[in-house]
């Protein structure tokens, strides 16, 4: 392991640093580090032996690793997988982890997160900060990986009681470098405040597909369609997979979500039932108008 | 009334166009003619007198008329206004109608505008030729008005059966003028259409959006919300008065596709209930195909 430079402001460079998922997130983290001059090398592990070799080739790996190995080597790791993958993965880390790594994740959930990075690292949990940074795109894999990606995103960070203070900021220092905006939350706030305005408009939006093609005339509603349309589902596109590990590791916080909800839509189909324009015009334009403040600019 | 100028496809100049509804609908198809030099003379009907006043100092219209002098001095009519105030303008319009012109509309459902068409028209109701232009704009009023609207918006015709296929002709090429793409579908069948990827997705972003502000920590969630949220909850910003009237007016239609879409919830809440993460990622991956082949592009 190389000798870490530290900077009061917790921006330690990394000597070695593993990512656990050489995808979009994993790549792009890699890519913004290095250009921020922040990592000496970078170490790749994952599933599949065609994207690690496709991430050596486009230099966003220098070496692709076993996960122990990745453990072995690494002063810094990020781990973005899906949400489901984390219990395996932090299982063959933890054994191996230098006392003095510390390792950070991109799941969209975190106490699920937490549980499995708990058992897989025993007395070293203290070495994991939580993190969460609120970035995509519709394309992923290695050859979308960007060091632009995380440029004025958010990250929230849900910290341990374990975490040590110097350990906290220097993991929000590296997301710093990457350009993002960090934020601290507690574990179980993150889960509710995602669920809410994350998970569910990805549910409703797959679901209203799934409802949509069980028309006789599909073809034709999907032609008539328009720009409405197109904005309210453009979500639906993101990777099956890693929305069911999402909907799975927030299990109850969605199913809190989904009670809710049925409570408006029920009130609201009870006044399209009785004809009540009054209501519907207060709820539509109390809607309207929250939604144009969020944005400030109607865009 | 001028003498109109025909040419073979039905494009026949109109020689003065009243517009019922002098905001960016009724206002960009006046635009959009003049600028095609297809309109002599433009005069503006509406309910409040400033935006008829605003509308001339913008020279969207040349003139503000009362709804009997609209129906006395135009040869072609089109009214842009919210469907529950179409009753008393087609009453307005119907006696004084010029036996030689004709009517179209920018209403979002037509089986409700052709009920108070027929009531107000009577036995002139073969002079109206119901139509909807699939544009708009999160901007409103006549200052937002545009010859560019409609340029590659689909407007869809529902032809009577009373109709003259000349007159047909004649509003499908005019519309053709403002640049849209026209499609002619049954009135039943179009709302139907209209509910399922127009009429629901803004019924599911609006009470979404009521639903979240039930938060107590509603700040916290909305400072937390990203780019997915931005785009599913876009349309929930549309004019209040517009959508009630719509759902009002299609409430047949949306009572249907909302008890639909409740059997499909019903069964994605009951997976996450069973931990079914086989039906989940099968449902999601469907969803995300559907909507991937929609755009053809991933955007």
């Amino acid at each position: 392991m190389n000798a870490p430079s530290a900077s009061p402001d917790g921006l330690v460079a990394v000597g070695t640093l593993a990512v656990v998922g050489v995808g979009l997130i994993g790549g792009s983290f890699a890519a913004a580090l290095r250009r921020a001059g922040l990592v000496g090398r970078v170490i790749g592990a994952g599933r599949r032996p065609e994207t690690l070799a496709q991430a050596m080739s486009l230099g966003v790996i220098d070496e692709a690793v076993t996960l122990t190995e990745a453990a072995r080597q690494a002063d810094f790791i990020f781990i973005a997988a899906p949400v489901g993958a984390f219990a395996p993965i932090f299982n063959a880390l933890g054994p191996e982890l230098n006392p003095d790594a510390l390792i950070t994740d991109g799941g969209s959930t975190k106490q699920n997160v937490i549980v499995c990075a708990r058992a897989g690292l025993k007395d070293r949990i203290a070495q994991f900060v939580p993190a969460h940074p609120m970035a995509g795109s519709h394309e992923s894999g290695p050859a979308a990986a960007s060091a632009d990606l995380y440029a004025g995103r958010r990250v929230m960070l849900t910290p341990l009681a374990e975490n040590r203070p110097q350990d906290v900021s220097r993991v929000q220092a590296l997301w710093q470098a990457c350009g993002a905006v960090v934020s601290t939350l507690d574990p179980a706030q993150h889960d509710a405040v995602m669920a809410s305005i994350s998970h569910l408009p990805h549910w409703l939006a797959a679901f209203y597909m799934r409802h949509i093609l069980q028309s006789d005339d599909i073809a034709l509603r999907l032609a008539m369609a328009g720009p409405g349309f197109r904005d309210f589902t453009r979500i639906a596109q993101g990777s099956p997979e890693m929305w069911r590990d999402i909907f799975l590791a927030n299990r109850e916080a969605m199913l809190g979500e989904l009670s809710a909800l049925r409570g408006v839509m029920d009130q609201a189909e009870q006044a399209l039932l009785n004809h009540d324009g009054t209501w519907l015009q207060d709820a539509l334009q109390e809607a309207a108008r929250a939604r144009s403040d969020w944005t400030g600019t109607g865009s």
